[in-house]
C-alpha cells in the first residue's frame, strides 16, 4: 500500500522532469492518481510508461502551445499542440465551465490531444460549479461495427456527473463496449476464456479468446450482437467518435492515433490527432439550484434504496463504487501491483529521480 | 397499401377535430407519419388510439398554453400543459433552433408534455439548419436497474441527428434497452420465447417469457446482464431520465406517468408530467460547415464501405435502414395491419369522419 500522497509526488516529478511546468505536471498527477483512488488503475499509473514512451517518440509535447482555433458564445475548438491529454482536457472543460457561466452552456471540441486518462475527472470538474459535466473522447480502433468485421471505434467512453445535495453526485462513467481491452489481457494471462458476446474474430464471428485482437478479432459494440442490441452501441460508440473528430477535425474512426508508442501513426493528412469533446450545463440555466439538487437527492434515494435482487446488498447509483473505493484508499493507501513500481522505477532510474 | 397522404389526411383530420389547431393537427400527422414512412411502426398509427383515449381522459389537453418557463441564451425550460408530446416537442426543438443560432447551441428541457413519437422526428429538424440535433425522452417504468427488481427507468431512447454533404444524413435513434417492449408484445402474441439478456422476473432472474411484465418482471437495460455492461445501458438510461426531468422538473423514475389511458398516474405532487431534453449544435459555431460536411461524407464512407460479415451485403450507417424505407414507402405506398385500420375506423366513428 502506497500513500497518495507519495505516489502523486512521485508521479508529479516525473512529469515535471520531462519538462512539464508545475502546474501541468500536478495535473497530470492529479488525473492519474484518481484515477488510482477510485479503483480505475486500467487509467491510472499503469499509463505513465505509455505517455512516457510517446514523448520519446516526439509523439507528445511536454509544453504545448494549446490554442482556441474557434469559438462562439457557447462553443469552442481547442488545438491541443500534441500535449498530454490531461492538460489539454483540463483547459478544454475550464473553457466549457467558463461558457456555461457566461450562457448558460459551453461546449469545447478538441483535435490534436492524446490519452487523457478518465473521463469521469472532466465530468467531475463541473460539480463544483453546480454544473453538469459531459465528457467524450475517441480512441484507438478496437471496435468493429455491427455487422463489420473491421476496427473502426475505440471503446470510446461517456462521463456525466450531475450535481446533488446531500447525497454524492451522480458520476456516471463508462465504455460503450460491453469490455475493456485490460480485461482482455488480463483474462489471456490468467488463461481464462472470454464470455460470449465480448470479441469476435476476424470473420466476425463471435469469439471466446481473449487475445482475438492480435490475430485481426475485434470488441463488439455494447449489447454484444445485433439480437441484443449491438447497433445500439454502435450508435453510441459512433456518436462519442462524431462529437470528438468532426467538430474539431480531429482523426476519427480508423484515424485515430494509438495511445501508445510501439504501435504507429496511421498517417491522414485530413485529420488532427486525438479528439475529444465537453460539455458543462449550468443547472440554474433551467431552473434554481437549490430545487434540482433536492429533486436530485430524492431520485438517488429512490433508486439506491429499491429492492436489490437475490445476492445484491444494495442497488448502486452511478459513482457509488468509486467513490467508496475514494475513501477507502484515501484512508487506508493504494495498492500497486509490484510489477507496475518496478515500471515506473526504470523510468525512474532513465530520468535520475528519486524512486518509489 | 396506403398513401402517405391518404393516412396523413386522416390522421389530420382526426386530431382537427378533437379540437387541435391546424398547425398542431399537422404536426401531429407529420410525427407519426414520418414513423410509418421510416418503418417504425411501434411510434407511428398504433399509437393514435393511445393519444385518443388520453384525451377523453382529460389526461392530453388539445389547445395547451405552452410556456417557457426560465431561459438563459443558451437554454429554456418549457411548460407544454399537458399538450401532445408531439407539439410540444416541436416547439421546444424549434427554440432549441433559435437559441443555436444566436450563441452556437441551444437545449431546452420539457415538463408536463407527454408522448411525443419518434424521437429521431426532433433532431432531424436540426438538419436543414446545418445542425446537429440531439432528443431525449423519459417513458413510464418497465426497465430495472441493474441489480434491482424495480421497474424504475422508461425504455428511455437518445436520438442524434448530424449533417453530412453529398452522404444522406447520419441518424441515429435508440431505445436503452436491447428490446422495446411492443416486440415483446410480439414476441407473446406469435407463442414465441424471448432470448436471454431481454427480460427479468419479479425476483431478478433471467426470463425467457415476453409476458412477463404483466407479472412483476422488467426489461433489463442494455447490455443485458452485469457481465455484459447491463450497468453501462443502466448508466445511459439514467442520464436520459435526468436530463428529461431533473433540468425541467418533469416526473423522473418511477413517477413518469403512463402513456396509455389504461394506467393510472401515481401522484407525485413534485414533479410534473412526462420530460424530453433537446439539443441543437450548429456546425459552424465549431468549423466551417462545408469541412465539416466534407469530412463527414469521409466517415459515412469509410464505415459504409468496411468489410461486412458473412451473410451480411454491406455495413450499415446509424439512419440507413430508416431512410431506405422512407424512399420505398413513399413510392410504393405504406402497409398498415388490418386490425390497425379497424381500430381507427373505429375511432373516425366515434368521431363522426371519414374512415380510411
Amino acid at each position: 500500500m502506497y500513500t497518495y500522497q507519495l505516489l502523486h509526488d512521485f508521479t508529479k516529478k516525473l512529469f515535471l522532469t520531462i519538462g512539464c511546468s508545475n502546474e501541468d505536471a500536478t495535473t497530470v498527477a492529479d488525473v492519474l492518481l484518481a484515477a488510482e483512488l477510485r479503483g480505475i488503475e486500467s487509467h491510472g499509473m499503469l499509463r505513465i510508461a505509455d505517455y512516457y514512451n510517446l514523448w520519446k517518440n516526439k509523439r507528445i509535447t511536454v509544453n504545448p502551445n494549446i490554442t482556441v482555433v474557434h469559438e462562439t458564445p457557447s462553443t469552442a475548438v481547442v488545438d491541443g499542440d500534441s500535449g498530454l491529454g490531461m492538460v489539454v482536457g483540463k483547459k478544454a472543460m475550464l473553457l466549457a465551465i467558463e461558457k456555461a457561466k457566461a450562457v448558460g452552456t459551453g461546449w469545447v471540441s478538441v483535435r490534436n490531444s492524446n490519452h487523457f486518462g478518465i473521463a469521469g475527472f472532466y465530468s467531475m470538474m463541473a460539480l463544483q460549479n453546480d454544473m453538469i459535466g459531459i465528457t467524450m473522447t475517441n480512441a484507438n480502433p478496437l471496435v468493429a461495427p455491427t455487422f463489420s468485421v473491421d476496427r473502426l471505434l475505440g471503446t470510446n467512453p461517456i462521463a456525466v456527473a450531475i450535481p446533488a445535495d446531500k447525497q454524492p453526485a451522480y458520476v456516471a462513467d463508462f465504455a460503450t463496449t460491453p469490455i475493456a481491452r485490460g480485461k482482455l489481457d488480463l483474462m489471456h494471462k490468467k488463461g481464462l476464456k472470454a464470455p460470449d458476446g465480448y470479441v469476435q474474430d476476424k470473420s466476425g464471428k463471435s469469439s471466446n479468446d481473449p487475445n482475438i485482437l492480435t490475430q485481426g478479432g475485434a470488441i463488439v459494440p455494447l449489447g454484444g450482437d445485433y439480437l441484443h442490441g449491438s447497433h445500439k452501441g454502435y450508435c453510441l460508440g459512433s456518436i462519442v467518435d462524431l462529437f470528438s473528430s468532426m467538430l474539431s477535425g480531429a482523426g476519427y474512426g480508423p484515424w485515430v492515433p494509438p495511445s501508445v508508442a510501439y504501435l504507429p501513426v496511421k498517417e491522414n493528412p485530413d485529420v488532427k490527432g486525438t479528439g475529444h469533446f465537453f460539455g458543462a450545463m449550468r443547472i440554474d440555466a433551467f431552473r434554481p439550484a437549490s430545487e434540482f439538487k433536492e429533486m436530485m437527492d430524492k431520485w438517488i434515494l429512490t433508486f439506491r434504496n429499491s429492492n436489490p435482487t437475490e445476492g445484491h446488498e444494495k442497488v448502486l447509483v452511478p459513482g457509488d463504487p468509486e467513490r467508496e473505493n475514494e475513501i477507502k484508499r484515501m484512508k487506508e493507501g493504494i495498492p500497486v501491483m509490484p510489477l507496475l513500481i518496478e515500471k515506473v522505477n526504470e523510468i525512474a532510474d532513465e530520468l535520475k529521480i528519486e524512486k518509489i
